[in-house]
């Protein structure tokens, strides 16, 4: 249960409430209308008690700055541009990334309630921040849930030097107790956020997650982003999946590649796909809860590598850190709480 | 375009007509009808003339097996089983996989057609042989395509030792000219086919892709086959993958999940997932495929690692194997041809 190695002094710890009220009056301070500014905090608040330190709070002066500079329009919101059955697309006019996703993960869940499945493709959309979330949000209210963005290019094609690829995160969340299954995962082997966290920290990587300058593949986190070559995950499949993720979500969207989001000076107006089941229509709640309680029982029973360790199933980790932030308090850089505080 | 380097004296060439004609005459004896017979043979001659040298013909004494052990009814196909909106359920009756896969394919791209995107579960069925095929043949009619299948245990979790995850192969497939995008990958890093293949031919594996006995990693097909633990791609993200692929196969199916399929003597009764999107209802066809070709485009334009070498997209080998199998003759293993003559 103890995360406080996690810790360092770097580190402090702020209640829930009043990272949201400080969150809050600063989008309401920058424009936004008090429902989407409660909103929009709440979702960087839950992001960073879920423990994403990359798509959470510590991205949130970006984000300010992102409204400051144009790419984000505080004003917009997605607007409908076709139906084609369960598919929708909406256009997301530059608005705040995380309240487009979730907007559209909600109309996805509607379409699905009673089309079985809804699928929304959203172009001219924002960083979501953490896919997860929307994951977490559907899977908790019954649904089962993919979803996935592009993003400008972040790493080069398998057997390429140079980036031309998005890392174009793929989210899954299904229903389970006591709190969703949740897969949240880019197509780099390690995301920029980490790459950044562990250089920062002085650490390796667990596993080669790229090139060094001199071609040769290194755990050295610092080498890879100053080389700008990280692997794929799993080399060439991470590589082929990454390609067809940004196809799709231009196709079903009909907004920009990776290859045009890249064309412009910062990350803006990125595609996305939402995707949800009505599991209930499909099987009973019973027989699909006992369905995935019996994979992740069987899994979670695996004879470990490790004989001090269990063999986790995904999103397991998530539900001891929140218990912990919850108790202990969002845990916020000091540096970002600072720069936050400067902002209010 | 030479690859003949890859024939070697242990492979034959037998013109795509005849191998037909043999595979037919075949199914025929084992209760095939004439139009099921001849389908299926097309299935295993498209895919051993696509390159699969592990999902093609090498395959079909194994299928022949299972029908005559009773894995595989091949008087069964699939039955209705429920509706909800664009999602349907059918139950496969254990009938012949490829015929029972190219079936749901084209039931998903019909209720594409006016649902926008159509979702089959497949539950009870058996192995589609190459899941590509399906994807091409939605992809060369205008949709885009994703489906998945889930297959008894083949691989531990990520930090376990024994195997409770099933490879869980994933394909999409995309409109392209001159032939569709296809992307099919298990989730383990190297499928069990190439590690066999690469190990009858002492070679190995282009990365480690997985444990030996000593707990290390190996890049040694033959001691990976013998320790049983393959490594999935990407670490802890082919595992999660997998995990999720599995649920949701069984979910969208009402049908079996690899732990219920892994208590089985062998392999049968597995999940499967096909959707299909009608692309042309979302853009013009002509937006969409110069869509595509813009990405495709700008990746083969990557500086290549190797300066000798391109940057290829997932699909374009296939297209020169093709032409050299179309002309030269479709390459099969002497002894599996050998096998096939005693059954005819």
């Amino acid at each position: 249960m103890d995360i406080t190695s996690e810790i360092s002094e770097d580190l402090l710890r702020i209640p829930f409430q009043e990272l949201h009220d400080v969150l809050t009056s600063i989008l309401l301070k920058n424009g936004f209308a008090r429902d989407k500014a409660k909103t929009c905090a709440e979702i960087f608040v839950q992001n960073t008690c879920d423990g994403s330190t990359t798509h959470g709070v510590s991205r949130f002066p970006r984000f300010i700055q992102q409204i400051k500079n144009g790419s984000i329009d505080v004003q917009a919101g997605p607007e409908f541009k076709r139906a084609v059955g369960c598919i929708e697309q909406w256009d997301g006019h530059l608005g705040p990334g995380p309240l487009n996703a979730l907007f559209c993960t909600r109309r996805a869940m509607e379409i699905a309630l009673t089309g079985g499945i809804g699928c929304i493709g959203l172009a001219n959309t924002n960083h979501w921040m953490r896919g997860g979330y929307y994951a977490r949000m559907a899977a908790s209210e019954g649904y089962l849930f993919i979803g996935w963005t592009n993003t400008m290019a972040l790493m080069p094609a398998w057997g390429a030097k140079d980036k031309r690829l998005g890392n174009n995160p793929l989210v899954m969340g299904v229903p389970f107790a006591p709190s969703p299954l949740v897969l949240d995962m880019a197509m780099s082997q390690f995301s920029y956020g980490s790459l950044e966290t562990k250089a920062l920290r002085g650490e390796k990587l667990s596993h080669p997650g790229g090139y060094a300058a001199d071609g040769e593949l290194t755990a050295d986190p610092s080498e890879i982003l100053s080389s700008g070559r990280p692997l794929p995950m799993g080399y060439w499949k991470g590589s082929g999946l990454a390609l067809f993720l940004d196809i799709l979500a231009a196709a079903l969207s009909g907004g920009s590649t990776t290859r045009e989001i890249s064309s412009r000076s910062t990350e803006y107006g990125v595609s996305q796909v939402f995707v949800a089941i009505h599991a209930a229509s499909l099987s009973t709640e019973n027989n699909l809860s006992e369905m995935i309680r019996s994979i992740v029982e069987d899994v979670r029973q695996s004879i470990p590598i490790d004989p001090n360790s269990t063999v986790r199933y995904p999103g397991e980790h998530v539900l001891r850190i929140r218990k912990q932030n919850d108790e202990s308090g969002i845990p916020v850089d000091r540096a970002v709480w600072s720069e936050i505080s400067l902002m209010q």
